[in-house]
């Protein structure tokens, strides 16, 4: 087998260990936690289907790409729970020698194109970052109101923290973010988040 | 909120339920039985990573979006294992039951353009379906491959049998194909495959 091939089978091996990499989001139905794969598997096909809320015109293929992937970093650094600040404060730090290790496992050239797309979705400014960012808050919150907002309850989350957090979501979309406002304050009246 | 985004979101929750769909692949590292929506995602991803080895020039947005929603009937019609005859000759009557089920909880252009994107992917005619199809064959052959053939040997299956379904890989990459008949001979030389 050629090199870059073999570079390419490792590496398609390799992220088969991020759905083993296990979030705070429950799966409808009260489920069992979800993993970064089926997380990201989501988001993808959610931004397809929500792109025309968009605020900007976006390239729908990169915003696809950076929701299939940008959890990759995880297999070596974990999953930082969006409430946790502790974990947060050296999230990126992690995140970056992860990046590093894991994407090294590819030919040169993508290694580079799939870096590029980590740290533009981490960066935050792009209009495909946004919209990524906003499915990235939107998939959790879908499945979390569908099971009563169980995950805020099981963390003592406030709402003012899911409004910190949601933030992102209006820098994608508008129109996703009313939504979401709709959510949090049903949750709030019902006592599933602290006001 | 308005009605097409009403249906927009209850779709995307209904297929949350994907993720409760178990396949016969094992993952890496002898894990657990992989469920549909990590199968989804792992071959958007291998596609993407994989696609010049395709054998004609594809669309790769519309090869990715077919891996992503191609298993989504199988959230009413079940998981069909590529080698149990009997399952395999109601698939085609179940699954067409369930795609009209699902797909109808979209807005009608949204439900019309993911069931022929379905379709497109179960005739595989057109350039981008073969090399999808080459996805869904090539990713459980890496991960039973890296478990030793264990699925194959759990399940008794024959080396004619998997060539029989590894033919389509090879309309869709003549490459991929190459790796994929190496891995053949290797799992017959080792016992994991009959002869």
């Amino acid at each position: 087998m050629d090199e870059r091939l073999r570079k390419q089978l490792d590496f398609a091996l390799e992220i088969d260990k991020e759905k083993n990499i296990f979030r705070q989001t429950h799966l409808s139905g009260h489920g069992r936690n979800e993993n970064d794969a089926e997380h990201a598997w989501h988001m993808a096909i959610m931004a397809y289907l929500l792109r025309e809320y968009a605020n900007e015109e976006v390239d729908i293929m990169k915003v696809m790409l950076m929701c299939l992937i940008h959890d990759i970093v995880e297999i070596e650094a974990g999953d930082t729970y969006a409430y946790d600040e502790e974990a947060k404060a050296t999230q990126k730090l992690r995140e970056e020698a992860a990046k590093e290790k894991i994407y090294s496992l590819l030919p040169e050239d993508q290694k580079r194109e799939l870096i590029a797309l980590f740290d533009e979705f981490e960066e935050n400014e792009t209009p495909e970052a946004k919209f990524a960012r906003a499915m990235d808050n939107l998939q959790p919150l879908i499945l979390n109101n569908s099971n009563g907002g169980g995950d805020w309850k099981e963390h003592g989350v406030s709402a003012e923290q899911v409004y910190k957090r949601q933030g992102n979501t209006k820098k994608g979309s508008e129109k996703l973010y009313e939504i979401t406002d709709q959510i949090i304050k049903e949750n709030i009246a019902k006592g599933s988040l602290q006001p």
